[in-house]
């Protein structure tokens, strides 16, 4: 088998009747299949329902002298802070526990820059003339989204196999208008990548012209290998504190890929600085988030070693699916050399980057077959991919099963898009 | 027992006296009780707290088609809504069901009305040279607190004994910078008055100058009667849609007094086309909120009948703490003329009224002798109680033995606070 750019136009004619035939018979099948989100399959659900069960009597109610079923708390229970702490590497102190959606806490950060200020500012973010914000990508598209909600200028920073382009970065940062950064640093959405220590280290240490600049650390995959043993991982708020910037970064975690996806808690991560100064403003918007569910999570997870020891069931599941869109890959792709995509060991996505101008017919096309992924672009700043090259797989919904079907119609759209581009 | 006003000073001096013993008495007891916010007592805690065991099985996570557990459904599930709308006497579709707070679903929506604009806005509020809010007093200072915290100017309208004076608050609508208006119609914050027909009409049939006028209508206390059957009230969309404004109101309730406080479920109820555009801007902020306690809360409650069951529960716990503030008001205070109050049916606060220049001192005595009551001034916006004169007493949390004491506390520091005045 050669690739497409060796074939002869009357070897990709004939392809392209072949892939045609079999599309045609893919969409006769009449799928309806989704591979659009991280969106957990229900054996995961299943695996963590035990969490329903674990919380039923008041006397289990009182956690550190505090009734986890009255008002108050605003920060959090101390044992979910501790929990917390332990997973993420920093300290208890550090930890501010939210409800069931870590983006929130992330959009709540961003919204009080824009109507308060943070710690640091000046003035808050509405009185700016202008904001910019560092948007590696691809990426994660609700990030995208709040930023370009606020109406801030976001800025293409290329991802490498290490991390985002520190080169980039470490001179954009002098701009002072140039506010923060968005960063998923463990198994980034949707490339998979894990950011070298050396990049780590070069991101704590910026030196940005805004004294308020904000380090947007989300560490949704901090413990979500499905892929081989837990991978140890710098704390972040240590190292910017070393780097003499104690208050630039918030990380963010949430355990809606260890238990229940719709029913989870969060977390906020920052100096306790930082913290002292959110806490003035989040009192305004809340007495206190839900410290029966994060009672609840408590007396499920225990701690890390028994967190870890459920993140390795839930990579049974996950590993399975991973390995069949990869075989597709490897086996229908690859050898056409019209795409290529990295292996990623944890986190949710697989990413691929077709031959510039594919991303989006192939999206198409599947749709029109009943398989509806991520929207071509989603991954870039505005939903404009500029090579229009990246596609953002999503298995852990599916079944293997559905799996199958569903990469087989991805593969032959992809296959289609490029004979169509070829023959065009 | 002649008032204090009649008594000539000797009279006071041998009161004063009296009183004072009586103080240092309760002083040396070093007692530690709390009169300050509006939170349930553990008796009604343990009430509710069936509701930790009403859904243990995953396949009860399956509701109206869709899985509680997973993410998913923004505005929350249909049977929430359904519950919520039979409570409020409003549409399902009129229902957005949040997380366990509604105090931050009034501060998302002030707050994105700052940073975004609401439905019939000209520009963001942050793009406006001055906002003004009204604010009837006294209030609740959460409430207060938000329209500080976003720098509107806030405006003092008088309560009277059908609700906020309607001829004010019509005469100053007509300003466009005036762009809300904070309500709590039933068993007000701190009164306990319910808004009469009349005013729930005249608020609803208003014609503000500025498009998008935001009439905040905190419904906290929709089912919260302590005392007698429940009292239905008008719902106020159906009332602002036949007024011609439709898209005039935002309704917010939880489930924070009906089931657990720290663990509940919130709704906003508004127009559909207000539901729209929220939706538009709240889906960048979250995935979804906590829908497996929402399914909670529709095994637990399940319609309008037995949740007003649970209420009249609630009241049995809730009525003799009222009647103990009553009764040492009447006996004590009443007789000397140093202050009135109202008699609520339902709610969570007795508002005294002492004669001007009073509330301060009373409750600094009142912590001296270890008793923690909601601040002087608290009910004010900006803090600032202009008569020196409204004191809140949150009866709800201690039980009747403790409220004893601590009302026997608080007769004799209004007292001496009085005679201190006098003899000044």
């Amino acid at each position: 088998m050669s690739t497409y750019a060796a074939r002869t136009i009357d070897e990709l004619k004939n392809e392209y009747a072949a892939v045609k035939g079999h599309y045609e018979d893919l969409k006769a099948r009449a799928l309806s299949l989704n591979m659009a989100r991280g969106k957990p399959g229900k054996a995961q659900l299943d695996l963590v329902s035990d969490i329903l069960t674990v919380l039923t009597d008041p006397a289990q109610c009182v956690s550190d002298g505090i009734e986890a079923r009255n008002y108050g708390e605003l920060t959090g229970l101390p044992a979910a802070k501790r929990l917390f702490a332990e997973l993420l590497g920093c300290k208890p102190e550090e930890c501010f526990i939210g409800g069931n959606a870590s983006l929130t806490l992330m959009y709540d950060t961003i919204s009080k820059a824009y109507t308060h200020g943070l710690l640091h500012s000046e003035k808050p973010w509405c009185k700016e003339e202008k904001i910019k914000f560092l948007c590696p990508c691809p990426g994660y598209d609700r990030h995208f989204k709040i930023t370009e909600s606020f109406g801030f200028e976001m800025i293409n920073i290329p991802m490498t196999p290490t991390g985002p382009d520190m080169d980039l970065v470490e001179s954009l940062v002098k701009d002072p208008t140039v506010k923060g950064m968005w960063c998923v640093p463990k198994y980034s959405n949707p490339d998979g990548i894990v950011y070298s220590a050396e990049t780590v280290r070069r991101i704590a240490a910026m030196k940005p012209a805004a004294p308020d600049f904000l380090l947007m650390w989300d560490n949704a995959y901090c413990i979500h290998e499905f892929d081989g043993d837990f991978v140890p991982f710098d704390d972040i708020l240590t190292l910017c504190r070393e780097a003499g910037n104690p208050d630039m970064v918030f990380e963010y975690a949430s355990t809606s890929k260890i238990t229940l996806p719709g029913a989870g808690v969060s977390v906020m991560a920052a100096s306790v600085d930082n913290q002292k100064y959110m806490e003035s403003l989040l009192t305004i918007q809340t007495i206190s988030y839900d410290k029966v569910n994060q009672l609840r999570h408590v007396l499920y997870l225990k701690d890390k070693e028994n967190t870890l020891k459920l993140m390795k069931k839930h990579a049974e599941i996950m590993r399975p699916k991973f390995q069949c869109v990869l075989r597709w890959l490897d086996t229908e792709i690859e050898p056409l050399g019209i795409a290529s995509w990295q292996r990623p060991k944890g986190g949710y996505f697989v990413s691929v980057n077709t031959v510039p101008g594919l991303a989006k017919r192939t999206l198409a096309l599947c749709k029109e077959a009943g398989v509806v992924m991520t929207g071509a672009g989603a991954t870039f700043p505005y939903g404009k991919d500029p090579q229009d090259s990246n596609i953002r797989i999503a298995p852990s919904l599916p079944p293997v099963e559905e799996l199958e079907q569903a990469m087989d119609v991805f593969c032959t759209c992809l296959k289609l898009a490029a004979l169509e581009q070829k023959l065009a």
